[in-house]
């Protein structure tokens, strides 16, 4: 572990079954009026949304609701929210969703009590929060994005044609989530594969930077080959509930922070996946999986002896007689292979991307530092180009 | 991951070479009245000690001090401390030193508004806090516990010849701790592998427990494997800052409660271990060693698949025609030939037990039954007498 750290992470996690039951003692430490935030109405069908809002008035809370949060959640949807955060005055945002609904319940957070328009502020000049944050809780439907334990939020702007995160410090971490693995099962098989991809790529941009040694690549190694494990049993047992437990819990512990301390990471995945999406509306983890290999295979020359030993910890190849190259090329391509037994999107033309798309794309992708190669522009349309 | 679990771990970690200089802001947040617990006076050698005075005087605080905090801290101790902190009307402890540090001084945070006598109220009925709890902080000296992010305080009766371990509540979790590596570097070689074989103990005692496919077993071997590898280089060079890191975050996170989660755990070989050191006043990691094997190979038929996997995600083991039998043998053999590279004591009666003692330890071997199997007292005889 070089260099200097901090680490804190103070939100409390419920996990498994009967998590929910926390619910009503954890509500306690907040005010009267709830802002209650979800997705499409899955969280109706499920008896999830029934469940919680009998909670919430049997604590005495005033629950106002903020519905139709999307996948990709907008600065449209952004600005709607506030206004009716501000009429309910809310004491506390309880997120009842996926990594969408966590993401744009943190991003309200930091909205409601500052003047400024939050797409500016926040995702323009990356500004930090200087006003009255919101208290965010989640109870969490989908596993995928680590939203429920970190402090990001993920923004989209259509007109922009832009895909935004930013990385809020500590008081916007959720102060409770719930973990129930249940909540998960009723999921598509396309997104929970695609959940599946997003922690994958996670670890992958936090793992794939650095030549020092550090714990924190040991710990990704472990992550990682628990999530294979398990998203097999998974993807041909999606009841299987010990697998979406695992699978669940890897999640949360991929993205909040643990495995990136000492490392630079690398993040270009997310920001080509991300500008994507921008443009096709795609499936977060798709629009990753689709980039990913061309994007692999282009900087492996980079940091051949991370990704030799990517294949021989992750995908357990033997090294015997191998040149680093050799095996660098077998561990992606036993990624690649178990990308495809998932069934994920390997081409972003399949996600709606067209040729003329490509320079926008380009233009979007913010150019990250941290990995093993800083791409010019010209390599990112590349990589694009590959990825069609 | 089977089972509900909950997950709550506030304290901020400061990590690195410039860490101390965060104690100011810390400070901050606490009342004047400041207690000072360290050790044997190595802080007064090391520079330590004048540093950290220097920045709570700058601070405005005023310090009482404890020292002579030994290295299994007793109940006697505890009872000192207390009226030195009630003298002192002590807003805050600052544990400056290793675990044993730590630990007394989370014990004494719990002691110093309770009306009952500790050792009996904490360590003989298990009972938990009903007052006023003095927050803690750690500026960390010794790699090994993980007593800078956990709740748990061991201590010493002499006189009852028990040494027992109390884990208390998320309140007693240090607010903060600061883990600079170059504070370790200055350890002897006795103490720098006991803390390394504490750490790996520690991981295995929640390891080996459970058959179900669990996230946390695999977080356990990435922290394993990586510990091996910064241990060999550690032991040949202590002044290699990144091996010395590497161990210090790994003891952080092998007993946070993390590797823990929705396992049973075992813990036999501390409970062990520590009996030895209520007898001998032994070092705790060096207890830990001379009990294992015996321990380890008496329980590994009731345990097998575990321990043969243990030999092929932890040592590297080929499995390619071999039992599950002669892998799990060739594992615990191969810690063995690590623990011996290390130069741990590998039988009690190097550490001071005597034949006659060894009744008298096996009385005060509390019996956990998380492991693999469950030891009656007879087993426990026999595993002493094999360590001797």
């Amino acid at each position: 572990m070089l260099g200097n750290f901090s680490y804190h992470n103070p939100t409390k996690l419920y996990f498994g079954a009967d998590a929910l039951q926390y619910l009503r003692e954890e509500m306690k430490h907040y005010g009267q009026n709830v802002l209650l935030v979800y997705g499409g109405g899955s969280v109706k069908k499920n008896g999830i949304y029934d469940e919680i809002t009998a909670i919430l008035k049997d604590c005495g809370k005033q629950t106002a609701e903020i519905a139709g949060v999307m996948p990709n959640p907008t600065a449209e949807k952004l600005r709607e929210g506030i206004a009716i955060a501000r009429a309910h005055k809310a004491d506390f945002i309880l997120a009842v969703g996926g990594g969408s609904v966590c993401d744009y319940s943190k991003a309200l957070s930091v909205s409601v009590h500052c003047d400024d328009d939050p797409w500016e502020k926040y995702y323009i000049r990356f500004e930090e929060p200087d006003c009255e944050i919101v208290p965010v809780g989640c109870v969490l439907t989908m596993a995928g994005t680590g939203s429920e334990m970190n402090a990001g939020a993920v923004i989209t702007n259509h007109d922009a044609k832009l895909k935004i995160g930013h990385v809020f410090g500590t008081p916007v971490m959720p102060k409770f989530s719930i973990l129930n693995p249940k909540y998960t099962m009723t999921l598509p098989k396309y997104q929970m594969t695609a959940g599946i991809y997003d922690i994958m790529n996670h670890i992958c941009e936090q793992y794939f930077s650095g030549e020092d040694d550090n714990t924190s690549d040991y710990i990704s190694e472990g992550l990682m080959r628990g999530l294979i494990h398990a998203s097999r049993v998974a993807v041909n047992d999606p009841q299987n509930y010990e697998a979406r437990s695992n699978i669940m819990w890897t999640a949360t512990w991929a993205l909040n922070t643990l495995v990136s301390r000492g490392k630079s990471t690398d993040w270009m995945v997310h920001m080509l996946g991300q500008s994507v999406g921008a443009y096709t509306d795609a499936t977060h983890g798709m629009t990753l999986a689709a980039v990913s290999l061309p994007y692999y295979r282009y900087i492996m020359p980079y940091g051949l002896k991370k990704f030799a030993r990517f294949a021989k910890e992750v995908w357990g190849i033997s090294a015997e007689g191998k040149s680093d190259q050799q095996l660098a090329e077998e561990g992606l391509a036993a990624m690649e292979a178990w990308m495809r037994e998932l069934g994920l999107v390997m081409k972003i033309s399949e996600l709606g991307a067209t040729d003329d798309m490509i320079e926008g794309i380009a233009d979007g992708t913010i150019i990250l530092e941290g990995g093993y190669h800083v791409l010019n522009r010209d390599e990112v349309v590349q990589i694009l180009k590959a990825s069609m």
